[in-house]
């Protein structure tokens, strides 16, 4: 295949992805006549309809590579799927960053209000844990079992809301390239990383080294995919974001730009793409998806 | 036994119990020096040093009953005492509530702040899944996982954080007791549910019809709780409640108390404590701890 295929055909197995995660979704969350209605039509509302869903992307390709069957990866895609938009309903929060626009609509808090959006979050998590439980997953439960553990601590405090609260304890502060890296591993690598551990163990069993090599991998675009999101907030336009631009200046938070300058960032963005390449290497021509999503999250526009 | 020696025995039981779930509760929480550390230490501030712990009571009381290993089902006490403190922490925020004393404390929003509060309470909630999911609980891995899924459908939209939307949305009005009742045994009820019933799950397996009994037994147990807490909220005083009394009458709340009165809301809780002894008899002398725990929720002063 000449580039443009390749391009043409990665478009289109995102595209198709999105539409299969958006229907699983669709069909896993509550349905918006159960009571209590408003609690569940706002969760509809923080789920449905929007979001790059790069993380259900993440947890397809690392199937495929695992030989996964779709449908087992379809959940765990819409469980980490389900985690990620709780945790962006709580950041939008007034006690957090007090946001008032996600993926080009009104966050949930003012859609709805502040206890249902603290409601939604708390309901979405426990949402995720018990799809993991309550689908098939894994010829063994007891990979099941590990893999509703891994979830668990990705998402925890010594996880994704650990990293939160390292952000919150930044503001104002200047922090070195590693602190900075010891966030993002926690605030928004973890959950990109179990993404595609749980998404590579639907399949069948991988060496222990093939697994060390995804997670490597994972952990790469995990911080690509912050330096882009640190770059894109000071040089994109709100209105191509969907989401409130130039934020983190604003709030005073320690970014890739603050600390590399934009040109600075983007060639570390550059040379984590590589590195993340590189850790594909031992799989031979298996993980195209991987290594196209790479490059996807690093040349992403918004 | 006398009747005092019984009383004698129950308060050694629970005593014992208690000091026991606030040992474990202290180990597996993350230590107060752990990055983030100030995060950790309004955990181990939520969970810590407090409570009557009736669920994790309730969950030993039925453990017995299985012949349950009691490290097992320390595990399952200290995890949806986690879920327990989690949705106090939660219901405390200004968005919720609005309080500012807990278990005769500063709130945890109050004690910390209101964003590390939102973050106590969403790390509480994965480190319940994350303790289910480590620890083994069960022979059989898929009972494991079964258990697992109990908690999350008790925790989530249809559980717990749908009975919080539920009280929300009846502020101001008037309810049916059917209505109250629906609410209550979503807001409370289901976390005192799956207590019991992970329980007894840590042991041998139990019948059907012991399950439902049981089942049925932690239902009745659970919405005396709430009648008590509405008779209590209006009878007893803050300091030996140690949280804000009167509340309920404050915020417009509909109780047990404004649709029944007083003298009918504690014949009611009378009745529902006859109801939970009669659901064990198919159990001949065995659950003892389980007809003493219901005495002690609807006898207790605070």
């Amino acid at each position: 295949m000449t580039t443009n295929q390749h391009g043409r055909d990665f478009a289109a197995w995102t595209g198709a992805i999105q539409a299969r995660v958006e229907a699983a979704l669709g069909r896993l969350l509550p349905a918006p006549d159960i009571v209590p209605q408003r609690l569940h039509q706002a969760m509809r509302y923080a789920v449905l309809g929007g979001g790059k869903r790069v993380r259900p992307l993440l947890a397809f390709a690392a199937g495929e590579v695992a030989g996964a069957d779709a449908s087992r990866v379809e959940i765990v895609a819409c469980a980490v799927e389900c985690i990620h938009a709780y945790s962006l309903v709580h950041d939008d929060l007034p006690c957090m960053d007090d946001d008032v626009l996600r993926r080009g609509r009104p966050t949930c808090h003012v859609e709805y209000d502040e206890a249902t959006a603290l409601l939604v979050g708390d309901s979405l998590q426990a949402l995720a844990f018990q799809l993991l439980a309550e689908y098939r997953l894994a010829e063994d439960a007891a990979v099941q079992l590990e893999m509703l553990r891994m979830l668990a601590a990705a998402c925890g405090s010594r996880g994704m809301a650990g990293g939160q609260a390292i952000d919150l304890g930044s503001v104002g502060k200047a922090l070195t390239l590693a602190e900075l890296e010891h966030m993002h591993i926690h605030k928004t690598g973890a959950l990109i990383r179990v993404s595609v551990a749980l998404g590579a163990r639907c399949g069948a069993a991988l060496s222990r080294q093939e697994l060390e090599n995804l997670d490597r991998y994972a952990k790469l675009v995990g911080l690509a995919f912050q330096v882009v999101d640190d770059v894109l907030d000071c040089e994109a336009s709100t209105a191509t974001l969907g989401k409130t631009a130039g934020k983190d200046a604003a709030a005073r938070k320690p970014t890739y730009v603050t600390v590399l300058g934009a040109a600075g960032a983007r060639a570390l963005a550059e040379e984590l793409r590589a590195d993340a390449h590189a850790a594909l290497s031992g799989f031979g021509a298996k993980p195209g998806r991987l290594a196209a999503l790479a490059d996807f999250v690093v040349l992403r526009k918004f």
